[in-house]
């Protein structure tokens, strides 16, 4: 009994951390901007243009919201010029290897879009 | 220069299958209900207790989705009483070991909610 007990929980524990997880990356573009810092830090622009279809107002909350979460670090170069720079902190970089199997996945398993 | 652009289109193609793995998963619920059937076919109700949360109208929405995109198959016993499960595919039995690790790596890396 206590071991169904414990079973139970792990698996609520697990589906905790699962919602938590798409809490964040489930929003729209959050993975995306995520994958495109797995080769180093980006700026705004050059994240605009590797993120496709997102707006400038969208991202810059995504980038908020992935900073407020500690998964990217902004860092300021005071200058002149002045420049902003996004990267991901250590909690980031564990991601991108699941960001690959999640990929990987999807790849052999959801059929590219009918449209 | 070949390979700057065999490189960047690995890129697009991992892109193009975050966003579709991400236009199925982050929908609310569906990283769960696929969760929950990690451990074998469920009926409805079975299902709408294990995702805590989540309404009957959404849920059913969501079956169909992940049924629509072939991750779960839903299966009806002729009866008397007419039985309906739903189980994961084997593309969907495919994510099991990536939700596992989502749900690993937020455990580590998301904070809890401060709420």
């Amino acid at each position: 009994m206590t071991g169904a007990v414990n079973h139970a929980g792990d698996c609520d524990r697990a589906d905790a951390a699962l919602a938590r997880a798409f809490g964040v990356l489930g929003k729209r573009w959050s993975a995306l901007v995520l994958g495109s810092l797995r080769n180093g830090p980006a700026g705004f622009r050059e994240l605009s243009r590797a993120v496709e279809g997102v707006s400038d107002s969208v991202l810059s909350d995504r980038l908020s919201e992935l900073t407020e979460v500690g998964l990217v670090a902004r860092t300021v170069e005071p200058g002149p010029p002045v420049a902003v720079s996004y990267q991901l902190t250590p909690g980031g970089q564990a991601l991108v290897p699941v960001l690959t199997e999640i990929s990987r996945w999807a790849t052999n398993h959801l059929p590219a879009d009918k449209s």
